[in-house]
């Protein structure tokens, strides 16, 4: 490591005989005791702490995305468990590796067309123009347009409501959650059925809100997430699934071809 | 599947067309905007929500696990992501699958030592002489005791202290507690230096005072981690350090044998 | 980085402009199109590359862990690829962290328990008194003795009888497999029910017989397996289950509790 | 699980009291000891044994593929057994993790432009005037064009030669690889730069004359690397560097933000 071309360096924490610093605070005197677990998400994001309008949304946020019942993350946890009971950091990173951009993706791809489409626009620039502009652009292109529709919650997400009134009452719903109900109004019109904004769409506004980086949007739902699935492997502790799911699978499914190999 | 032997069964979560349910509870009424991530862990874990003093606690020691600077999980991270920036989940997961044995484990350590030895023993026994034959048990099988001792502060772990003070403060601090110090004083004396209660010893005795399941402990360490873990995929992205690391480490240790295929 | 103090080093591989260098071999030259991918696994673990007789009971072992259909860490690997299947990376990856103690990691343990066993004995000790002593010791303190019985092949595992000839047609067939053998017997006599050896326990002696390190003994179930999981995600692709057995099994467990927080 | 909707299937394996079925083919019969690793990728990715011509093939591409020195990936998975020595596989996933867009994935990309390329083309299409008119193309839209190029083998990649030559003895070298190389020829004129064909575009090409799917294709790099982590894993045992990587970089890095928090 002779020719040292860049130096290194890191601000997130620090340790000495009798202190700890994170970010430059004092962890035993300004943190433990004195803020709650997503007011650190936010210190490590934001390099402060939040203020309590700022806290409010991100744990409500955070909150919103920890538990979605038997998923497949939650089954991937659940399966990994049973081979390597001994490594439960394990069994919770399989779950996590699904977190790819077919589920929880749809977070930062939000957060990232929000983001690049106000950077490119003037301060006063009409909201429905924009989106607009936005969906007429990206059907034409066919592509996904991320954070608008859901399986279940046909008529609108529930989430969505309560995560947009709760930055209301925290004088935090500014131009990114306007230009995204924008946007599901444009596509519900476009489309011709209603595409309301879903969870990972109103998520993915607040975070911009919050001045959260796009490229870490993701990584709210893979905080969130890793609290959820080390619950499903405690609940596997006292109803385990995973043993039976596996021969259920085995028993319809294998088959060794006809004929093969006789 | 036909020969269905065990119901598979679920209580975590479950949704309806307008309502997200966690355990039981409302998520958009009684959670978001309600109670903060760590409360939700509790939720998670507990089957129920923390009374405030529980809350305290909870997120107290969730809190002192999020960041510790440039460990190796950390670092697996940030080398992780430098070849798959697309997958943020990834990085993260790398990182939390070194929290095993040498690092986070002592968590899990710590709370089945002491939830084991409170477990056969009777209520008013005495901790110091069940620590002091505890000790004297691992030692004759030199058995490595958890929670004890640290690297860097020789003379005590300032979160110790912090830990234990809110949880007084809380009225949390029980006989798992006092159980982990006298096992660290019979310590002491049996191996004749100060082998102070750490942060693990310390998270490990309080997790088993609020009732938490010896068998997902380390997820603890795991759940407050991968927030840490998130970032320090942030900071990479402002102050790059994986690359100029695998360069130096290359140019230093990459050695084609003398002489070999030559 | 200022104060070095212990130099690294790796002899693996390196290049140069012109050529790149395995383990003191000219990869393009001496092994592309002249070894097989089990002699490079060979030649990883052990520093040299194979004799014949090495590389078909090599490869034998390899081939044997490849495929084992529809397991825990099969349904692993397909349920991550659901949520990303723009990384076949992680998905392979979120199989392979089932392969613990339950499953795989029994190759290991057969090969510590041969390892250690043979040497702590002298060079002409009686594999049947040394298998009787180490049966009745593991017996006593109920510990599971590893590499015997299987849940399908109760008469016999068909994998143990091939490897076993092969070694033996190979000439390398010795005291590792003889132990492993007598072993087995041992303990059939011992629990009073037949306890033959299984496919890791046979691949836990043959690995010692070709002279692996047993630390490394379950990565032969991780490099094989890798193979095999990339084989499931490529069926996933044409014969899909993920998403039909997560509908299944949400649909059956989910269960909001009842009279819950309304 | 009552409302079955799709029917579970899979082919790849199944077992028996006294056999075990890959692929329709025994597994002690007619695979161990007959066949090698590298055709077993083969069998379990085409659904049948190769040819020796395509075995050889195969195995060349997969042989190229295991050791590439100190990696990222291998950083990674030398931290990762840090932290937890007791879970192999876990190590072996953390390095895998690694293996995205940034370094392996161009061999899907190559594989999958090539595909897609010659798919919308006549038979007798002329591979030149494809490849001018792709390289134009994706040059317009500033796209990234995969397999081209290496930081260090400027000259031309010495791997490129050997597999070319290697596929040319087998007589499988045909348009795929005719078009890759007419790519790199296009590409080199029209960036006015030599950009010779790595060895991620020429195993993109092989992969494509083999007939393997390219969603499959990173897996090759993934089987192949798993392999050489467990080298990784191997040397860290013998010769360990992650611990002292670990302290230079938190030595060198590490910095309290001045004045903070004091």
């Amino acid at each position: 490591m002779a020719e040292t071309k860049k130096p290194l360096e890191s601000h997130l924490g620090a340790s000495t005989a009798d202190r700890v610093w994170v970010r430059g605070l004092d962890l035993c005197r300004d943190l433990m005791g004195q803020v709650n677990l997503g007011d650190m998400a936010f210190l490590e994001l934001r390099g402060r702490l939040p203020t309590p309008a700022e806290s409010r949304v991100t744990n409500a946020i955070l909150v919103a995305l920890v538990e979605h019942g038997i998923t497949p993350s939650a089954l991937a946890t659940r399966l990994t468990y049973l081979g390597a009971p001994e490594a439960v950091q394990a069994a919770v990173a399989a779950g996590l590796l699904g977190l790819g951009t077919v589920f929880v993706g749809s977070i930062e791809g939000a957060a990232r067309l929000l983001s690049e489409t106000l950077a490119g626009a003037r301060p006063d620039a009409d909201l429905k123009a924009l989106a607009a502009a936005q969906v007429a652009e990206m059907r034409a292109r066919k592509a996904n347009i991320p954070g608008l529709g859901h399986r279940m919650h046909v008529k609108g997400d529930p989430r969505t409501a309560r995560l947009f009134a709760i930055a209301a009452e925290a004088s935090l719903r500014g131009r990114f959650v306007g230009l995204m109900e924008a946007i599901g109004e444009a596509a519900s019109q476009a489309y011709g059925r209603t595409l309301p904004v879903n969870a990972t769409g109103a998520i993915g506004a607040l975070l911009c809100e919050l001045g959260f980086d796009p490229r870490v949007a993701r990584g709210f739902g893979v905080m969130s997430r890793a609290i959820g699935l080390v619950g499903h492997i405690f609940e596997e502790l006292q109803h385990p699934m995973a043993r039976e799911i596996c021969d259920r699978v085995e028993h319809e499914a294998n088959r060794p071809l006809a004929g093969a190999g006789s």
